[in-house]
């Protein structure tokens, strides 16, 4: 098993209201390369902030390195458009960040991205990956490239009250630019990222699409950004067999619809509880009033942990622990 | 402990007889980046060669890969400038290969590799790091830039008999292009890089010097190429303790002279003897005979084994397993 993060940015983060991935739109573009070096490290290493959202919630990377370290899995990541620096290793499939989707043409290299990830998936030795995400403002995206495909519209948000009236009139927004309607991209993957997507939807089902051609099975990790990603995958006209693995956070979102976006695309769902309740922490409580919810496959990791037989309790115990190592560390380096 | 593997190439090896890094001129430059892979993915994934000497000699990708299957430690891929694309992942530290040293600056980037590099090293948080290399040509640039620091002017090879007269050859047409002479480049690294290195030797010496500044120990793994990044670390005025390990292949060779190299530069030297003759297979017979010798950090990850109490016989029992996989291996991507 290996555990895949997808990384990139959009600039439809800049959107004010849109996301919580971060202190405040200008330190988000450093989230995903953040959650890479949390990921790999432990810690942020050269980015110069800690992701945290405008009230202190820390990070779901912070959730999927306390299991890392518990199960000690391979990981990867993949640079599907970063928007800054990170000293976390990488194999790169996208260039460029994705414009901000009310443009007529957000991500002019879906193909190549998704061509890319491709090749990588493939490649990829494994039995079984386990695939998330780290891109601020993907929610979004999301909601464009469900639209665009013609797929059920719902859509969580890492903010407690999803901003779902503003979402809409982005995405109504964007698909004017792109001279769209809803379902128009249906069938057309590309279409749908390159119009009204982001690059790391692009590397997800790209990435996914891969390895099950050579066999390897896809649990993707999230919510439903990663059910975009998935219905990218199906209109890519592949039928196998592929499991969504969430947080209970996203499941108990009426707006995400996570379990009818699960059967509308033959998704095995998957939903962990991880009691964060019972911690009574600052790492853990913003989750339990409504915050972040999911992302960098914490609903994967969280299922892994599950699967592996490694209790809810142990992982909150080592969610405590990266949690004041990354608040208590200053960054190695300034960039 | 971190495992850092810094890959390259240089044109430099396009030389007729100057390496055996690859079983002709024209595949040696998909090497470094097979050889990330082995260490990554346990075979190549997407490389479309297994690295072998043109006498059928593996990579020494299989032992450190071997090394890393028995202890389980992570590892760091760093690109200093890659010929050919891999699916490994990596930190990258320079966008371009060196040209063939005999052109007047055949590393046009060494001073960004060293300071991409640096900030690198310093970032991580690893109480050590061993530090190894991979690209072809890599024991005539060291040559280089002995010569032009005014150090010990001994290398190895990755031949039975190292072509000596010809590297000389090559280094003393490489001083003409770049208008040096022995010991000009004395105390300025990246003048003896950019001017007859190669982009790798400034990518271990960047990481080295980054991070002894931050309290990681450096231990460099492998044989006169490793010297050579060692002299530029003491050439940039970096007087910490460092440590260099390397193979008994290499200590055996006289032309390398690696203990007197070792004291120059106050190296604690460690040799590692894998006792490849009681092996008795393919994947060990050519290094008895004199090929290859070190790489890919083999030295390191067998010091690495003896110190973890790992058997010499398990190491080679595992090498078996390795070199059968990566030999039966059809490549799972032929770009």
């Amino acid at each position: 098993m290996r555990f895949v993060l997808v990384a990139g940015c959009t600039r439809t983060a800049e959107i004010d209201g849109i996301s919580a991935a971060g202190a405040d739109t200008d330190v988000m573009v450093h989230t995903p390369s953040a959650d890479l070096e949390i990921l790999e490290y432990g810690k942020p290493t050269s980015s110069p902030v800690v992701p945290v959202s405008p009230t202190g919630c820390p990070t779901p990377a912070v959730v999927s390195r306390a299991v890392r370290e518990l199960l000690e899995f391979e990981t990867l990541g993949v640079d599907a458009g970063l928007g800054s620096p990170t000293c976390a290793p990488t194999v790169t499939v996208g260039e460029e960040s994705g414009e901000d989707v009310r443009r007529s043409r957000p991500v002019p290299g879906a193909e190549d991205v998704f061509e890319n990830a491709t090749r990588l998936g493939r490649a990829l030795p494994d039995d079984e990956i386990v695939v998330g995400e780290t891109i601020p403002g993907g929610t979004t995206t999301a909601l464009g490239v469900l639209t665009a495909l013609g797929e059920r519209t719902t859509v969580s948000s890492s903010l407690p009250e999803n901003p779902l009236a503003l979402k809409r009139d982005v995405v109504n927004d964007a698909l004017t630019a792109s001279d769209l309607s809803e379902g128009d991209a249906a069938g057309d993957p590309i279409a749908a990222v390159s119009r009204v997507g982001d690059p790391v939807l692009a590397g997800v089902a790209g990435t996914t699409i891969g390895a099950l051609e050579s066999g390897t099975d896809v649990t993707l990790a999230g919510g439903t950004q990663l059910a975009a990603a998935a219905a990218l995958v199906r209109h890519a006209g592949v039928d196998d067999p592929m499991s969504l693995a969430t947080t209970s956070f996203v499941a108990a979102d009426e707006t995400a619809a996570i379990e009818k976006s699960a059967a509308d695309l033959d998704l095995a769902l998957t939903v962990t509880d991880p009691e964060f309740a019972d911690g009574d922490h600052p790492a853990m409580d913003a989750y339990v009033a409504g915050e972040a919810k999911e992302g960098v496959g914490m609903g994967g990791a969280l299922a892994l942990a599950d699967r592996a037989g490694v209790s809810m309790a142990a992982v909150r115990d080592r969610v405590v622990d990266v949690y004041e190592r990354i608040t208590e560390a200053e960054p190695a380096v300034k960039p």
